[in-house]
C-alpha cells in the first residue's frame, strides 16, 4: 500500500478504533475536519468508521457519511471495519476502498464481540468475498481478515499457535486478499510478534501479511512495531493521541500513538510521507471536539530533538 | 554481569538518576527501604548515588551512607556515579562495586554538566584507573566510562560519529574496563542505537560495550532496548516508576521504567531474575517518600496479561 515516495504506511484508525471506545459522540463536522487535516499532514490511509448497528456503537452511526466525505480527498485510502456481510454491503455501497473483517482467534471473545462462532465468521468472510468478486474490477475494495486477540485474550489467555494458523488459512481460503495481526488486548511482546508473523506468513504467504494492529496497553507498542518492521511488515495501525481501545476487552485500552510512531519511523530513516508538525497540530481538532478526553503521546510533550531531520523531508 | 540464572541485567538507577532530577530530598531511611525492597525483588545491580559536591546535588549528599548500607545486601552490585577522581576516591573509600564516570560526547554539554573539557575528563579517567590499579585485586571496583549525550545534545544537536568513536577509544586507553552508551537527552531511535553500538564496538571491542542507558523522553525507550538487545547488549539501565532525568539537559526527562522493561524482557523469554509483582510493590515505598512526585509506567496500571508466565519463574 506504500507508494514510491514512502517506505512504510501508517494507517490511522482513530476515527474508528479511537471513537468506538469512548462515550462521547464526535459530531460529523469534527470527524470530517480531523480526517481532512490528517490527510493534509500526509496520512494516506484512514479507517474512518465501522458499519455496525448504530444501537451497538452510536459513535459510528454516521460512517456512511464519513466515508462519502473521505472519498472526496484525493489519494486517501478510505478503510472501514465491518462485523459481517451486511456491514460489508453497506461499506461497498458507501464506496470504501478497504474493508476489514475482524475474526477473534479466541472463540470466547468472538462470541462476546461479534456474537459469532469462528465458523460463522468464516462464512461471513466467504459471503463478503463473493460480494466483492461480483463487482466490476475497478470498484472492488481490498478485503482484509484481521486476526484479533492474536496475542492473547482477556477471557481465554493465550491462544494456541495452531488455532491461529488454521484461522489465517481459513480466512485466505474464504477469499480475503490479506490477513492482519491484531493485538486487541495489548498482550503482545516483540518475541511473540516475530513468532506470529512467521507463523501466519508460513500458512498464508508473505504477501498476505503486511500489516499489524498494535496497542500500547503495557508500553511495548513501539518495541512491537520494531519487531514487526524487522520481519518486513510495512503497514502499522495507530491512533492520533492514542485515542481508543476495545470496549469488549476490559483493560485493553490504548492504540499506539500515531505521532510517536511516525516520529520513530522518520527518525529511523523510514519515509512515512507525514509532516510531523502538521500531524501533531491535528490534536487540537480532536481535543476541541472531545473535551475532557485524555490524549496520549510523548512527542507532543517533548518536541522534536534539536536538529532533527525527518526521512520524508530529506526525500522531498 | 549476569549470573547463570539470568539472561539480561537490569541496573536500577532510580536512587541516583531519578532522585537527582527532582527537588524533594528523599530521607536516608526511605532510600535504604527502596534499595532493600528492590534487591529483595531480584534486582542485582543498583546505582545508589553519586559522589558529587553536596552543594550541587543535595539530594545525593548521603551517598556514602547509602553505599555502606547497600553493601550489606548479599549479592547486590553497588554502583555509583562520579564526576571526577575526587568522587572516585570517595566511592572507593565507601566500597562501591562499580564506578561510572560520565563523559559527555558533546563538549558544550560536558562544560555545562561537569565543567570540564573532553581532555580534562579523559585525564580524570586516567587518574581513576590508576587509583583502582593501586588497590588489592579483590577490592578493585569495575570502572565504566559512560558516553553521555551519545545520541545528540540539547545544546549541540547531533554529535559526529567520528568524535564518539574517538572518545570511546580514549576512555578505554585511559584505563576504563568498559564504555557505556547513554541517551541522556532522549534523542535515540532504534537505528541510531544499532549504528552507535556497532561504531563503539568497532573501536573498543565487543566485550567493552555491554550496557546502555536509555531514556523514554519521546516514547522510544523500549524500542531502543529491543534494538540494543538484538545487537547483543545485556545490561539495561532503568528507573523505578520512570523517576528522573538530567537536570542539566532541559527537556530530557524520563528514564525508562524498570517495571515495563522487566515485563518486556520476561515476556520475551529473557530471565531478569526479577519478580514482577514484588518489583511493582516497591513503588509504594517511593511514592510514600516523595509525595506529589509523578511515577510512570504502563504495567502497574494494566497489570499482567491473563495467564502470563514470566521467564524467570519458568526457570526456577
Amino acid at each position: 500500500m506504500t507508494d514510491q515516495r514512502t517506505d512504510v504506511l501508517i494507517s490511522e484508525v482513530g476515527p474508528r478504533d479511537g471513537l468506538q471506545s469512548i462515550g462521547t459522540i464526535m459530531p460529523l463536522a469534527a470527524k470530517k475536519a480531523w480526517i481532512a487535516a490528517e490527510a493534509a499532514a500526509g496520512v494516506t490511509e484512514i479507517e474512518v468508521g465501522s458499519f455496525v448497528p448504530p444501537k451497538l456503537l452510536p459513535q459510528l452511526a454516521d460512517t456512511a457519511e464519513v466515508v462519502a466525505f473521505a472519498k472526496t480527498i484525493p489519494g486517501l485510502t478510505v478503510a472501514v471495519l465491518v462485523p459481517n456481510a451486511r456491514g460489508a454491503e453497506a461499506a461497498i455501497a458507501a464506496g470504501a476502498d478497504k474493508i476489514t473483517l475482524p475474526l477473534s482467534v479466541s472463540e470466547t471473545h468472538s462470541l462476546a464481540n461479534l456474537r459469532r462462532t469462528h465458523a460463522q465468521v468464516i462464512d461471513e468472510a466467504r459471503t463478503i468475498a463473493a460480494l466483492i468478486a461480483a463487482l466490476p474490477a475497478d470498484r472492488r475494495p481490498h478485503f482484509e481478515g484481521s486476526l484479533s486477540t492474536a496475542f492473547g485474550c482477556t477471557l481465554e489467555g493465550a491462544i494456541p499457535d495452531a488455532q491461529i494458523a488454521r484461522l489465517a488459512e481459513s480466512l485466505m481460503t474464504a477469499g480475503c486478499d490479506e490477513v492482519g495481526l491484531s493485538d486487541t488486548t495489548g498482550f503482545a511482546d516483540p518475541s511473540a510478534v516475530r513468532r506470529l508473523i512467521r507463523l501466519v506468513r508460513g500458512v498464508a504467504g508473505d504477501a498476505a501479511l503486511t500489516g499489524i494492529h498494535l496497542h500500547n496497553t503495557r508500553g511495548l507498542g513501539l518495541a512491537n512495531v520494531l519487531a514487526a518492521l524487522d520481519c518486513g511488515l510495512t503497514t502499522f495501525d495507530a491512533s492520533l493521541g492514542g485515542l481508543g481501545g476495545c470496549p469488549f476487552a476490559p483493560g485493553a485500552s490504548g492504540n499506539i500513538v500515531t505521532e510517536d510512531l511516525a516520529f520513530m519511523l522518520e527518525a529511523m530513516g523510514l519515509r512515512t510521507g507525514i509532516d510531523l508538525d502538521r500531524l501533531t497540530a491535528v490534536r487540537t481538532i480532536v481535543a476541541d471536539a472531545l473535551p475532557g478526553e485524555p490524549l496520549y503521546g510523548f512527542l507532543p510533550d517533548a518536541g522534536l530533538p534539536l536538529g532533527f531531520r525527518p526521512a520524508t523531508s530529506l526525500a522531498a
